[in-house]
């Protein structure tokens, strides 16, 4: 879909900074005008967060204007966002001061432009977050870095409210008190909503106040969408604390700046935020921008300034996908299978949507345990539901459920308790997010958990096989789903019933033969036998689901059968299915073993749309093929 | 060395507990006579944690004797701990309650014994602990599983004080309180040290009770080792908090119970707790056990008791192993080498002993930061010192290291930042501790990290080396030490330069050639070649350090001087050193690929002497030496 967008260049930001005297209304009018560039920057990518972007919006301003110390200098104040994903707002407000190239604004995550979470390879981003509950930790270390190499600056990081339900943050308030670290300065952008609905419904994170002041913080509150109460509290955490740590719980509104966006927006009744990722409908996209210029121009007026001059462009929107979503589909299937068996409970940690659970939620209430974004009590607090004879199913993205209660998946798995884990968003796409969000490691970090089985499904069909699977099977699994719709040549692939560590040919070809799992592997290597068929050689494709396991018997007749064998996998090239094919053929020893090799992931994922990053990690169908003819075409003269 | 230690048999438990009516005195002498035995069980093993045993003795016993309903009913209340260690008195305890059979307290960390921490193969055991703060998530667990499943009783968590720095603590109390569970009791066992020094000189925990209640539990404070006092706080419990969750913060002494152990009888300027773990000197057990025998005498005789029958065995003590220990070693050298190397900078988490880090913490004082046991944190506070131009080595043991901070490890490599990782207590051995301890999952689990080099030294000689190329090379290192002390065979190999990738032989010998790393790998199998050559196979040996690289020029060369390939290795079959070689060995497709076979643990490591262990796994020189014989006679033959 093409539509008009538009936006603010710079010179429209440095007619605001030069023509407003008061900082608090130069705050306001800096941070509107980041909000109307966030938001272009975000419609046109068709995806970031809007609602922690606005709600963090005047914080940012009011920091970078007033509060620091030459933010853009080698030697100055350092900030930056423990939750990240307010990222667009912070790109606009960079762009607008001139610290990062205008262009960029077009870029968002897009790639070679502006990641989905801060990446330090990006100018004035000093901490890679996205993945939560990091930054105070991150801060510490930047101080002691500061004080061991004669540098002195203030570090302020911005939290989310529900990232402190994360445990790490606590863990890390112990030091700065410590170490005396007046240089520490903690902003809570309380906007009372997490990923799915408000932190009260969530984990509600109770006194947040006493809580900070119990662990021996400096407490501070304001409205965090009022420049002239975060004047006031700046001033007062300098003079009140100045010996340490402290934090100012900034209440704020998410989407804050627009009564389209704004929580305070939503109807009686409405229990899940809108906008929290994702890129708006255009009438809401139209609304919010119109809304935000009117209330800048109304505050420019009355500095005696001109309306804003925007610049339209025409934009083709990025096209959504068709194609059924895994996470939906096995969340459909799992509130069904639950209400027949009553062992199945759900456990969730604040991504209720994105993994797929709203039916069971809303329809199994009883067996729906709501954790927050705490995965590692999560996963210990199904370990005691197992120990109690319940079959616990354990939701969160992959990103976060392979790595952060990886010794707590390990501990429960030492007492042989069956468990399954759902880990969605799994892979490189979509890239969008970034890597913080891009789970290529998660079988390596899991695949040598003992009795732990990880399977990914190639399609919808394969779905209800797998968690037929996870349902009956003794040993615990751990289920990579790929987010991303389904594309047809994959959908079309239906199911077969699963036999443990045996693959099925999905596409019956030559001696050269691929071995995939999941939609995305599964779809371009079906894409690359139609290049390769063009050139007059058929590949076999292989569906393998199994990432963790192989059967003997199955692989050697496999390779009795092959000449080559490519192992193509949503993972890096570490630890992964190809690792295990590759020493199961050795250890087999059969005659005439198949040329091998294996193809992956190299280096850390790139930010992009799908096209984008499979084309630069060389796993999209062109690049396959291209790399498949080298190995086959020597492999046919032989 | 040949010594007589003493016990108390069942039936000197039973005339106590028949004999004194008023419930604090039998407490008390429940909680000695436990001790008695658990000091017992300590020295016959020559390892085990005295000093939180007995800190929490009094705990225990007014838990078990008063306070629980049926805690060995399948129905019963239920307690565990959530440090685990304290595991020897608690043994002790079921013991002198008939609970567990009566010999089981003379096979303490033996194989098919009484493990070094919890496991629920163990009756009354109801979660494996060991890996710190997971306790409380656990409790909430079971407490949904038996709400949902119908049953009704209490579960009692006892925590250690150091163990609140664990952020999991704090990330698990909001959900206790939404639930209203009242029947959560938390007890923290306050006994003020942690495993290498005083709390408040690790990591504070300021007003444990102000924090408690601001995350809305309620709270209590008593003496822990009086049980009129423990009483009377459980009394308050129930009447105060009924509804919800409440934690008891229990003042109690590291030691309690002997002069000889207590943290009071610390000398002044004395700064580390000797007993936290390790059987004491043979003259301190003396001393602590005529002194609890007197002081349980005592109090029989106060309630008209015969003094205690204690049952004498002469028992052989465990021989200390001799040769170096790496940690030692490594710290010895980091040290020095931060003289010269003012980027250099170590992190700790409460290890500072085991991790070799003393010399460095007193000589480099002012770049040595201990984080407490907060590994997520320490991880990501290193990621800020390297932001800043720091070379920061973390510590901790291996098990730790490789899993609670897994996602701060990515995320800190996704900024391409430098960090030296290193894990002590690598691998199956000591055993004695139980699985909680035992690394053999780390290289799988981190061997995926862009830009993360694994490597283990095989001696003293081989640190030195690896240290250089931890400072040296351009990637960041994760160190894999092995702590217990290095046999001759491995000592003596010295060491030679590194190079990425390749290897040395150690031993040349014929066309059987076995790959492994680090002493245990390489001693067995130096000792299993000598079993082989007694049967006329010569076997070469090659010491292959790198554990997730390997050069591929290097290994065709080697495969060309082999007709068999065997890669041991002191890890899971899955995701280590043995998966690389295989898939770089098909990758190669070198001509006359040499037979292939990985050998390593495929099951959870098991606890008991080294000996018992090795070979439980079949990992010791004989196992090995036959499952060699297997592959290399057909070999021979063909």
């Amino acid at each position: 879909m093409n539509i008009s967008l538009a936006w603010l260049p710079v010179e429209e930001f440095t007619r605001i900074l030069d023509g407003i005297g008061d900082p608090h209304d130069r705050s306001q009018a800096f941070a509107d005008a980041s909000r109307v560039n966030a938001l272009y920057s975000i419609m046109r990518a068709g995806s970031g967060h809007i609602g922690s972007s606005f709600s963090a919006a005047d914080i940012v301003a009011w920091l970078l204007l007033n509060e620091m110390n030459s933010p853009f200098a080698d030697d100055g104040d350092v900030y930056f966002s423990s939750k990240g994903h307010d990222v667009p707002g912070l790109y606009s407000s960079y762009i607008g001061l001139g610290a990062l190239p205008e262009e960029k604004l077009h870029q968002l995550r897009r790639l070679g432009g502006l990641p989905g979470h801060p990446d330090v390879s990006i100018p004035h981003m000093h901490a890679n977050t996205g993945s939560l509950g990091m930054g105070i930790s991150r801060a510490k270390g930047m101080i002691l870095g500061d004080r061991l190499t004669g540098a002195s600056r203030r570090v302020y990081v911005l939290t989310g409210d529900g990232e402190l339900q994360e445990g790490q943050n606590w863990e890390a308030l112990a030091g700065a008190v410590h170490h005396g670290m007046g240089e520490l300065t903690v902003i809570v952008d309380h906007n009372k909503i997490q990923s799915d609905t408000w932190v009260t419904d969530v984990s509600d994170l109770g006194d947040l106040e006493a809580k900070f002041r119990a662990f021996g913080w400096g407490v501070l509150r304001c409205d965090g969408n009022a420049p002239r109460e975060l004047d006031t509290a700046f001033r007062l955490r300098e003079k009140q604390y100045a010996g340490g740590p402290a934090v100012i719980v900034a209440d704020t509104v998410k989407g804050a700046g627009t009564g389209v966006f704004a929580a305070t927006s939503m109807a009686e009744g409405e229990w899940r935020y809108r906008f929290h990722s994702g890129a708006p409908a255009v009438e809401d996209y139209r609304r919010a921008h119109d809304e935000l210029v009117a209330s800048l121009n109304s505050l420019l007026q009355r500095h005696g300034l001109d309306p804003v001059r925007l610049v339209a462009v025409d934009v083709e929107l990025p096209a959504k996908a068709a194609g059924p979503q895994l996470p939906q589909v096995y969340g459909r299937a799992l509130a069904d299978r639950a209400k027949s068996d009553e062992r199945i409970v759900a456990l969730d940690a604040d991504l209720v949507l994105d993994t797929g659970l709203i039916p069971f939620a809303q329809e199994v209430p009883d067996r729906f345990f709501e954790c927050g974004i705490a995965e590692q009590d999560m996963v210990s607090t199904a370990g005691g539901l197992a120990a109690r004879g319940l079959l616990p199913f354990v939701h969160s993205f992959s990103c976060f459920l392979h790595s952060r209660p990886n010794e707590q998946m390990y501990t429960v798995a030492s007492e042989h308790r069956k468990i399954v884990y759902v880990g969605s968003l799994a892979g490189l796409i979509p890239a969008a997010p970034g890597h913080s969000h891009q789970a290529v490691r998660d079988v390596s970090a899991l695949g040598a958990i003992p009795g732990l089985v990880v399977l990914e499904p190639a399609n919808s069909a394969a779905v209800e096989a797998a968690l037929d699977h996870c349902v009956e099977s003794t040993s615990s699994t751990y289920l990579r789903l790929v987010s991303t719709p389904v594309p047809a040549e994959a959908e079309e692939l239906g199911a077969e019933p699963l036999i443990l560590g045996r693959g099925r040919v999905v596409r019956a070809g030559g001696r050269a033969v691929a071995i995939g799992s999941g939609p995305v592997v599964l779809t371009q290597l079906i894409r690359a036998a139609g290049l390769l068929a063009a050139e007059g050689i058929e590949l076999t494709i292989v569906d393998l689901p199994w990432l963790n396991r192989v059967d003997s018997g199955w692989l050697a007749e496999l390779a009795g059968r092959s000449d080559v064998l490519f192992v193509v996998e949503n993972h890096y090239t570490h630890g992964g299915q190809a690792d295990l094919i590759a020493r199961s053929l050795l250890e087999l020893g059969v005659p005439d073993t198949p040329a091998f090799e294996g193809i992956g992931l190299t280096e850390v994922p790139k930010c992009g749309t799908e096209a984008e990053a499979l084309d630069a990690h060389g796993l999209s169908a062109r690049h396959l093929a291209e790399r498949f003819l080298t190995r086959i075409r020597p492999a046919a003269h032989q």
